[in-house]
């Protein structure tokens, strides 16, 4: 295993739980929207996303620091995102910010090399 | 908002993003397996997962302290299935650990009273 910091360069993770009240394609079309917002915000590093059939829904959206991730929160078009959600889609939702210490994967080459990133 | 900690008290959190070769019922008994052992560790917090349909899966466990966490990536039997997962199941799987600095989550009252808890 490598001591290297993954080259995305990732520091916080936010965790976002999310419990839909029923399906609505309003709610994925404001999903999409969000998701491009974000990725255009200084800072942004990548999204990964995961709903089960009705379920519980988690994604993470990862940036390179602190201050873009609040720049992000303090956004107007994503603060009303939130209220609209609480309003109309959301039974429940939870968040953490979590500040990321160790990054590895494996797989991507079918080599099944190991590459190990950690910081500090 | 107040400012307290989340009642369950996680401080980290383990994302693991993964993608499966193929739908397998072997994954999942081995995926239900290794959450009860996990569950039975000490400084086990609460876990969440979340699959797309044959997609990208997040599964985010948290933990008490950094310790608890190091003593489930040392587990043996841990260690074996993911060995198992690797050869069989995975095609690409990443880890973030990351230290849970921020917690706070809305709904499961009906009552829109938005909590916030946060340390530090």
């Amino acid at each position: 295993m490598s001591a290297q910091w993954a080259e995305d360069g990732a520091s916080y993770a936010v965790i976002f739980t999310s419990r839909l009240r029923t399906a609505d394609p309003a709610y994925e079309d404001m999903a999409e929207k969000m998701l491009a917002l974000a990725t255009a915000q200084p800072g942004f590093v990548s999204f990964e996303s995961a709903r089960d059939d009705g379920g519980l829904g988690i994604s993470v959206s990862y940036w390179r620091d602190r201050d873009s991730l609040l720049a992000w929160r303090r956004d107007t078009e994503h603060l009303l995102a939130q209220k609209l959600g609480r309003e109309q889609w959301y039974a429940h939702y939870r968040v953490r910010v979590a500040r990321v210490e160790r990054d590895y994967e494996w797989g991507y080459d079918a080599s099944q090399l190991e590459t190990d990133h950690a910081r500090g």
